[in-house]
């Protein structure tokens, strides 16, 4: 059992909450049974688990690491985990997997997708947020266009509840992007606060994206040009504005609601 | 000008992130331009307002101090505002206020009034994130029961980015909501993940409410059994569940498709 924190494996996992390890050691930690089953159910290559049994022992997932060689897995102490836990009150599991490679061309699309584009989101909690959504959606697909924020950051997995891995997910350049989009012949349609149309007079029945920027600055002129239609969202407070997480929300239900979910 | 960070004025303004301090000292704090302009807007009763000028040189809100008595105006340097500041980037300014009674004979109804009810709501993010939702689709009121969250916790002012300010909110025991919703003949809808019914069947067009637990337990029996009706989101992912915010976010705004905005 590992009970020091100065072990070179330990240190190793914490260094793992940055971007610049994690593209180093090309590893990213997964948090917490039912995340880890979530990342089995997809295929994610798993390269080791660490485990505190006596906290395992309460978790509603006993089955995880069922399907997990033993050699992958090392135990640790309660002190040890709580050393390179990120959240609170999970189940005593870490495993370190593999990133994919999250390639346009790995889609697989439904006879009539739906789609959500994110330009540059920011925050790590806006995008779990959505692709958490996204999940309960069932939307064909989330394309992630020049991201400022790492898909594999330990908050969007926490925020995602493992939606990262439910979730068909691709992250290219904006230019990369539209290529797809047009190949595709999927109709677009950019969320913008000043846009002319409401989203609630939209036809989102046929193959469509909604393509979304940030909170802050919206979409850039090369989304907003692109698209075929700019959407928005009534807004009748004082605010005039909407978390994103929010937004990306309301427009993709409105469209499950017109497609009979 | 404040400079020192022993001053027993800063010393006290730190101590208001605490709801303790917030009770005890009858006061909260609002930061930001913006915020405090709104807060003014609904006739919040502003005790002070500590100041960096050079930082608030850069607002969008420059006339927010206009209405404002000099004599409730305190100069304060750089580094003190960093101390009592709690968010990132914002202009320079923090005001503290008395805080208002949120009673639910205070609510004024529009004639066909739309409710937004929460249970025991726990994060003051998610708190924040509905009361500006709230804004956005203009409901008549939120009526927050039970909180678990002080509705004057600076997470929720900021999270809310005024929207504590400009909705109409209540803080009620449950009992005290439902013989109030009663009174008003306000048709009430329950949100549990287990309903038989999917919102986007319901007629939200007459007096309607809707009433959300919270993330990870629900509503309790007491809701469910007072409730008209329970209603569920459709959900067609593995994860079956979605942020409260989310939710809440998605009821809403069909509500408000179905009002014709």
């Amino acid at each position: 059992m590992i009970t020091s924190l100065q072990n070179p494996a330990v240190k190793n996992i914490v260094k793992l909450s940055k971007n610049k390890e994690r593209q180093r050691q090309q590893l990213f930690m997964i948090e917490g049974a039912r995340e880890l089953s979530l990342a089995l159910q997809s295929h994610y290559a798993i390269d080791s688990v660490y485990v505190c049994r006596q906290m395992l022992a309460k978790t509603k997932y006993p089955q995880v690491l069922d399907s997990i060689p033993d050699k992958l897995v090392y135990e640790i102490s309660p002190e040890v985990f709580a050393k390179i836990a990120y959240r609170e009150n999970s189940d005593g599991l870490v495993a370190l997997s593999k990133p994919k490679a999250h390639a346009l061309s790995d889609l697989q699309l439904s006879g009539n997708p739906f789609i959500v584009v994110l330009e540059a989101v920011e925050k790590p909690g806006n995008l779990g947020a959505i692709l958490r959504t996204c999940d309960a959606a069932a939307v064909d697909a989330l394309i992630v266009c020049d991201p400022q924020t790492d898909l594999y950051n330990p908050n969007v997995i926490r925020s995602s509840v493992g939606g990262l891995f439910t979730v068909q997910t691709a992250a290219c350049t904006s230019s990369e992007a539209m290529s797809w989009l047009d190949a595709h012949s999927i109709h677009t349609f950019a969320a913008e606060l000043t846009a002319a149309e409401f989203y609630q007079n939209i036809d989102f029945t046929h193959p469509s994206a909604i393509i979304m920027g940030t909170e802050a600055d919206g979409l850039t002129d090369a989304w907003l040009q692109y698209a075929g239609n700019r959407i928005k969202i009534p807004m009748r407070g004082k605010i005039d504005s909407l978390n994103v997480s929010v937004s990306a929300a309301i427009l993709i239900f409105e469209a499950m609601r017109q497609r009979g979910f």
